[in-house]
């Protein structure tokens, strides 16, 4: 008899999205003429920088040829050109990792959900609260216990570590999803040194490090000392380069990284990652890695920095617009997103209800992210000026004369 | 501390390839002016065809443009023209598939790797030997107690159920690798009566199901009765349309398939496995599913055709061969594999060397696949005519002199 692994029957249902599309479908029925501006979706709307397009029409050409045709990549952990690609970007601004710790993956979501299953079950895994679903979701489906971080409004949406809390596998996400909040160096420094008193692994996400205009703020968790021995980094293209449907990711992974055994043997956790990836993924599209490469380019870059400035000129909008109103919010500055209070002590669905109705301004409830999203609110940079100008204009008066 | 998952540790390590890749180092660096003819590796060497690779390019423009861009894709399932393009070619053999049941992938290794996870830890798995080493490693990995069906020369390395041996999931795997055996109808009925005796669930690989050139032979599990009570089925473009660096494949999930929780109340497998993807997969490059669907396009299918047919010539050339010198063999009629019993008794391994130092042919020594590899040996036609030619040339006269 085929048994389900029951640890999914443990999954919280989110129904988030799904609650949003049905208030959005009774209010479109009611309202047909009524123009909604969407502010509550994490995915981009600019389209793939010029070179990028190029690159990937001449990966595609390739294929079309017997000489230049590429099969099977021989390691499945990303072609040379692309691996030596990602080190150059993250040298240009201070880092060093070695090509050969960069794996080439389909996408920052296949890796985070993935990478817990080389670890076993008996860990203890501590994530932020709120925090993108994914960290929580597929500890579930491994069977792992997971307690919380609280992310609130006295740290800035910016958990710090507990000496006190024991855990074993730590995820950290910076800038944030859904809050926006960037940690300091500082701030990394101490989670570091508290992963290395526990020996716990940080798995960090860097989805939204290309947002980061503050200098002095890490873009990687390997600006800090001593995060070698302790953590595993995941990025994406999707928000450095309008990837999320072209699907191109990075995971690093030190050469020294170490997990342990129950009875304490110390195992290397590249290696590990190397095998469960050689059984279960076969490498990325040719003609994707090299679009990927060429955002890395001199000119790549440039281009995509484009994209970035017009989405952080909306954020600056945002964030303008909330300071005029005396909303507290955090992001907006070194991220795409802008995570409000929620006015007047509203809830997050009452607040969702209310820029619906009144101003047609679709955001997401914070709650959808956690315990401690509520009576939060997340909005997204990642629409037109035009929108979002008119959203701001909207919101103020709103605001203002109720 | 961060606990690797042990059940990593109990993988065996298969030094099969890395093996070969020695010996053939050794052999070259001995006789540099001798040319090696590749027949070991799975790898397709013909380039796309040219109405996928304009297919993939269309793709790329599209991404160029707001109006066109594509972003996250809703259900991360495949988008709908793929699923519909894929449920089409299905129908062209005779098997009736909903769109809605049908999950596109970056590639059939990855669905076949991952799809234990949504399967308890408590279930006995039954995997054909010799067989693709993703079903036993991932199983492994998962911590499930592997038993093994053999496939010998007695039955023609076609494993057929024994009633008296009780399991919870199947790997199937027709047309075979490496052993190019076919499953016929009937003998797949009885797999699937089998399976359904256990309320087992068959897990079934038709990677190859493009070479079956006899149309009573079955191209996929759904042509047999019953079976979408029992069967999840995943294929691959990677042989159907040389898509190994491409990347993409489907699997087919019923809707009515139902798993198991340990007090035997029934789970929709459909359902947990969208629930698997939604968390840790975000879809396929939108330009590479607008290759795949050309693939299944008229002019697609008769270009794609049009290398198999090449392929195929191939393995007729080595079957020939066989025949000829009296060797035993499965595989090379609806298949690219040729599995020949290595003549006069020599092992694998012993075959391995003496068409390397004799001949200069590579080819794969069976024991890498399973136990019941041992004696036999695997030749792919994936080479060009000329080489395969040239090759089966020199093994005449080896075994002709000898």
């Amino acid at each position: 008899m085929a048994f389900i692994n029951e640890n999914f029957l443990n999954l919280k249902e989110n129904y988030l999205f799904i609650d949003i599309a049905k208030r959005l479908a009774a209010y479109r029925e009611k309202n047909p003429e009524k123009q909604l501006i969407r502010m509550g979706i994490g995915d981009v709307t600019l389209p793939l920088a010029p070179i990028v397009v190029e690159a990937m029409k001449k990966g595609a050409e390739e294929m079309a040829h017997k000489e230049t045709f590429k099969g099977y990549e021989d390691s499945g952990r990303g072609y040379l050109f692309l691996r030596e690609a990602v080190a150059g970007y993250y040298k240009s601004f201070g880092v060093e990792i070695d090509p050969e710790e960069i794996l080439i993956s389909d996408g920052a979501k296949s890796d985070c959900g993935n990478i817990p299953d080389i670890f076993g079950e008996q860990n203890t895994v501590l994530i932020t609260d709120p925090a993108y679903p994914v960290y929580v979701d597929s500890n579930v489906m491994g069977g792992r216990k997971v307690i919380y971080a609280s992310s609130n409004e006295e740290n800035g949406f910016a958990a710090m570590p507990d000496p006190n809390i024991k855990c074993d596998i730590i995820y950290l996400c910076s800038p944030n999803n859904p809050t926006g909040s960037v940690y300091t160096k500082a701030q990394l420094e101490e989670w570091v040194a508290y992963a290395k008193s526990q020996k716990a692994i940080i798995i960090f996400d860097s989805a939204y490090e290309a947002f980061i205009r503050d200098k002095s703020l890490p873009r990687s968790i390997f600006a800090v000392e001593g995060a070698r021995e302790c953590a595993i980094e995941i990025c994406s293209l999707s928000k450095t380069a309008g990837f999320t449907g072209t699907r191109c990711g990075y995971t690093v992974i030190p050469k020294e990284l170490t997990a342990y055994t129950a009875d304490g043997c110390e195992v290397n956790v590249f290696k590990i990652w190397c095998r469960r990836q050689g059984s279960k993924f076969n490498g990325v599209s040719y003609p994707v890695q090299c679009a990927a490469a060429a955002v890395f380019s001199e000119e790549g870059l440039t281009q995509t920095r484009e994209s970035i400035d017009y989405y952080m000129e909306n954020a600056r909008i945002m964030a303008e617009t909330c300071d005029e109103l005396g909303i507290k919010y955090t992001g907006g500055k070194n991220s795409p997103y802008i995570w409000l209070k929620c006015p007047r002590g509203m809830g997050s669905w009452e607040f969702f209800d209310y820029l619906l109705n009144e101003i047609q301004v679709v955001g997401t409830p914070g709650e959808g992210f956690g315990e401690n999203g509520k009576g939060w609110f997340r909005l997204t940079a990642f629409g037109t000026k035009e929108n979002t100008a008119e959203a701001m204009e909207r919101l103020k008066k709103l605001i203002i004369n109720n």
